[in-house]
């Protein structure tokens, strides 16, 4: 297997989910900040442009944060981010959609709209005119996180699971780009802090947080 | 168990999933029109006011249609709609992830905005600025999704997945709300009529959609 990869908060995700699983796969690194994921050699493996991906040794291409850390956690179910039963994963893949659709896809998107837009604007299609709003979504949903997070250590009660890294990785990011979470929501700030604390934490950084100031 | 289900595309993918799995569940129906999910009755249960969920056993709900799939499939893995090796699972939820998160996420918020908005302007923060922008990346999703269909059957290949009965649902529902698919799309417009014709795909109509002129 190679795991393509790069800066950034979506490569982070799975970084650190590697990092917590002690997996090692070898990756291969582009440059995302010039593009190299768009062009076409990078978009005939992911056509959605997008990294990371994770190619297998019969050449299959898995793209898809967490659609690569199923696979893996699959083949190295210990210790076990997404569930040891049938509930305890489909809670997990619950608490991973809260996150990415009613809290962080919004804030992501606005950045790409906002302060991203420089970088996005040949990429995607952006929508300026949606940043404000999206944001106003993104600080909804994580008031309504803080309120489900009220008596619990981590989303899924007491497992840290892959949704707490999606929803770290995301935030640290976002604070770093101009979308801070509000600290007087004390739960997720709570919380934030005991995910940072993880070794995995620091480790999961990208060299290129340093040089631009992005937490990915 | 008890499927707590309403008229609308959301619980029609469940109910679609169920009917080609010959699954039964006991269903209760909450009027989704009038608000009901959206009262503090059912925000106790799911706490996000969206339908479906399914309550278990032992009292757990649990949210999220494609949650509510994943434990179904564990518990009735034949004939499989999401995959029988650690791969194929892999491979269903990166096609589920391309549907959601790079195409009908984005219609379906816009039709909330717009076609929708006096039936969700009272139920979650609408952005009618981002309406026109979010159909438009929706097309782009489309017609990306139309080349990757080029030579396949399904979106997974030969495989009918869950993947599939979320963007026929998606697509079928926002065909009725103002935002039909490009039949100029060829392996869409193909996909879709495949998908149109199983046998689920009426079947898993809610009564409500003769009444409203809304597939859902």
């Amino acid at each position: 297997m190679k795991f393509l990869q790069s800066f950034g908060p979506n490569p982070r995700r799975v970084r650190m989910y590697m990092l917590e699983k002690n997996v090692q796969v070898p990756s291969v690194e582009l440059d995302i900040l010039g593009g190299e994921n768009r062009g076409e050699a990078y978009k005939k493996k992911n056509p959605s442009g997008q990294l990371p991906a994770l190619e297998l040794d019969d050449g299959f291409v898995l793209a898809e944060t967490v659609s690569i850390c199923r696979y893996l956690e699959e083949l190295h179910p210990n210790p076990p981010l997404i569930g040891t039963t049938a509930k305890e994963r489909a809670e997990t893949d619950m608490w991973i959609r809260r996150v990415e659709l009613d809290v962080t896809g919004y804030m992501l998107d606005a950045f790409r709209y906002s302060e991203g837009l420089k970088l996005f604007e040949n990429r995607v299609r952006c929508l300026p005119e949606a940043a404000a709003g999206m944001k106003e979504k993104g600080r909804d949903g994580l008031k309504w996180l803080d309120g489900l997070l009220a008596g619990k250590t981590w989303l899924a009660g007491n497992r840290f699971t892959l949704a707490d890294i999606l929803l770290y990785c995301d935030l640290d990011f976002l604070g770093s780009v101009g979308q801070p979470y509000d600290t007087g929501l004390k739960n997720i700030d709570a919380w934030f802090k005991r995910a940072a604390a993880r070794p995995s934490a620091a480790a999961s950084l990208h060299a290129a947080s340093a040089q631009t100031g992005m937490r990915g």
